[in-house]
């Protein structure tokens, strides 16, 4: 991996800090998944300075503590990183994390609006988006400091709380190499449009400040490039190379897929705990996975297995599904409905049936997860949508059952794995409880062969690839 | 206009039947609004054959009296029309109906879904999907009937509830010049994805049995193209010339706008009814006009009006909101939640300002509705998304106060009247609040002059160019 210095730019910081209340020190917690993980994994790989947001007051303290910056080594890292936290206006972070980032940009890229009850932009949005921009500036001075030490350092934005930080630093710096990096999906050009006049532009600008635009999937790009064709009839959009000229310069648009980390799947305790295994007791068990999120589409998961055993007298007596859910921003409405949905459905199928035939668990395990993945009999990833989905490539290298994998065909891993995974309709109850009848019904050896030519297509897809990826695609550019 | 026969097929009938109680006597009625309207005043200057499906117990009778068809002769009409009414197996027309257009087609099409809590598919919908494909073969054994008498005939299909027609036309007629119309919006290639693996494709490959496929906008007709790439790599798309070729035929995809039918606006009793103008007793009037469907959205109108009222001491003294509406399918959920919506947004501005400045009023008049339209100092179409919207066209030629006139970037009709009209997000309140108020300040010397520039615009998309233009394109393909 290359020597240089980077510069790396994320909302998210790999460690937040606390105050533990018995001894008051205070304590630092890893970022619990997402995109902090991934993105921390990479700047393991590279010698980084990293700019993220300090979250809590114990953050500003160590920010405090650290005026150049704190220095971090991981255990699996050889190289310590840089860290340097960014204090935010109070009101400029929450109207950047609560109304731009949940309620606009990613209810949007997931097209979760219905377009009747939502979205509505009163006055609020567009304060909001002010605060937004006011974000992303105090992410351009600590770049732009960091950049008079290091002028030749390439900048890694990463995700889409930063979109217009691109177009901010090409200002100040004409010849810098930056890349921005979108971690969730990009909708078709219709769909962005529903976002407000002055917003809409302006963030599409933002973004082609950037020499080199990644998504985890193509079907993403090609949509961000449909975006620009629509919104900025002055740009030259080239769809089959995928680069825009727009203002005098050029942005690379690219597919760059990450399938997992071998950090994150490295992990020495991965078990089934007791009272699972004990409940499964040998049956057949479908899995569910994913965090407390209605992209995660649990629910019709549910409806599925339920569908599947009305048809199948052996599935309902030999079979099980475990519905495993990482709690996750539950303070968002939608994320605890959607949870109080999973108890919902499986209850009303246990009672149905008169028997325990579905489960959901709500916790944050690393290890228990893991230990699922390993031993199901089929791993169900039917997201309604998903910018990528890494839990789909660690399942396929961690299971040790030859599972049959039912992924969605509305996430980026689709791509990656078409011809390897049973690719579904998220929407489609019916097929996918013929999936699930099929599943069980799958001879050992088809499944052994389809595994096995799994295990060696997801293996590809691993993070050290992704980071040279994108490094690669800036020094092309 | 063309003297050739023409076979016209379209779900809905120009005529629909009962029985007077009092007397027994079979009574005709003219289909309200929509599509049949403006078929009926297609067909009117045609030499035509029109199949349509038998809705009544009534309409079935008249169509056993004529076996050979029913002439029809309107007023506004100097040639008689032949109706051949279809009977269709009762299960196969609710399915059609209620689940392949109201659940399925017309949600699609217009973007209702939110992913998260709709669509979802179970078992129904494949017998609902059958049954919509046997509902066309209806058509397909009526057509080829007439085809026997007249091999020549053009055969023009009107709207998405016919959309396999073509495919199964040009199996048994080859050589067959064949139209459809599709009459609602066409979404994005990833938002038609969301429709079970088995029909999407399907439905396309039906659709693209036609010759020509019209569209009220290009915006329609390029998302069209979008999802045969999407779902049919092996055809050849090229989008510049808007061809498809596929399964060696070549199929033209156009946009051929429709603003008015003269007929519809030439009506003689169009007045303010006495108890309204009382009510607006010389005020600003801002009117929202549209059937009860959640597309035409009302209910950010009144928000809106409301922002602008809290804004503005002089509009809330002299101004007054109108939100007229023709009630349409009240048995349909969402059409009867949104006239209840309309009802609660408007008696909480009224209680809210202390004083009655909004009306809602659902009524079927259309003497009423045109002497609204007439009379109004804006019109508000801010449709979520809108096929077309003729409404916009009829009040532009109509309105007799130099009105105002607000319209939704997402109705079809935004492509025909960029700049004689002005365009609004349909989801950002504050911005409509904005241009109500503008609105409200804007000197009677502009206002003029934009009516003026707008009436010219819009008095050239009337409906015999509409059915030249259908006419053109099939003769040229």
């Amino acid at each position: 991996m290359t020597k240089q210095r980077i510069i790396l730019v994320s909302k998210r910081s790999p460690l937040t800090y606390s105050r533990n209340k018995a001894n008051g020190e205070l304590e630092a917690m890893l970022a619990p998944g997402g995109t902090a993980n991934v993105v921390a994994d990479m700047a393991s790989l590279l010698d980084v300075d990293w700019m993220c947001s300090a979250m809590t007051d114990e953050d500003r303290e160590v920010r405090d503590r650290h005026p150049q910056g704190l220095q971090l080594a991981f255990t699996s890292s050889e190289r310590p990183i840089t860290v340097h936290m960014q204090q935010h206006d109070a009101q400029v972070f929450a109207d950047m994390q609560e109304i731009m980032t949940a309620d606009v940009l990613w209810a949007c890229n997931n097209t979760l609006w219905d377009s009747w009850n939502a979205p509505s932009f009163g006055p609020d949005i567009r304060r909001a988006w002010q605060n937004y921009k006011l974000f992303n500036e105090d992410f351009l001075k600590a770049v732009a400091l960091q950049l008079e030490q290091s002028p030749q350092a390439p900048v890694l934005v990463h995700d889409y709380q930063l979109s217009v930080l691109p177009g901010m630093l090409r200002k100040v710096s004409p010849e810098q190499r930056i890349l921005l990096f979108i971690h969730i999906p990009w909708p078709s050009a219709d769909y962005w449009r529903m976002l407000p006049g002055f917003m809409r532009r302006e963030l599409i600008e933002g973004m082609l400040g950037a020499s080199v635009i990644g998504f985890f999937a193509e079907r993403w790009a090609r949509n961000f490039l449909e975006c620009v064709r629509d919104l900025l009839p002055e740009a030259k959009v080239d769809a089959g190379e995928m680069l825009v000229e727009y203002a005098g310069r050029r942005t690379r648009v690219a597919a760059m897929p990450l399938g997992y980390s071998p950090q994150a799947i490295d992990y020495r305790e991965r078990e089934m705990p007791a009272d699972l295994r004990a409940w499964v007791a040998g049956r057949f068990l479908i899995l569910h996975s994913g965090r407390t999120d209605p992209i995660k589409n649990g629910a019709r998961a549910i409806a599925a297995f339920r569908l599947a055993c009305e048809h199948s007298i052996a599935l309902r007596e030999r079979g099980c599904l475990l519905v495993r859910c990482n709690p996750n921003r539950l303070y968002v409405q939608a994320n605890s409905d959607y949870q109080a949905q999973l108890h919902a459905e499986a209850e009303r199928t246990n009672k149905h049936f008169g028997a325990e035939l579905v489960r959901v668990i709500c916790e944050n395990d690393v290890g228990n997860t893991l230990g699922c993945l390993q031993e199901a009999d089929v791993l169900v990833f039917n997201s309604t949508i998903d910018g990528q989905n890494l839990t789909v490539f660690e399942a396929s290298l961690l299971n040790r059952r030859d599972a049959t994998v039912l992924l969605s065909e509305r996430a980026g891993a689709a791509e990656a794995l078409a011809g390897v995974v049973d690719l579904v309709n998220p929407f489609d109850i019916a097929e996918l409880a013929d999936k699930l009848q099929a599943a069980f019904a799958a001879g050992q050896e088809e499944r052994r062969e389809k595994a096995e030519r799994r295990w060696k297509r997801a293996r590809g897809f691993d993070l050290p690839r992704w980071v040279d990826m994108q490094l690669t695609a800036l020094e092309e550019q």
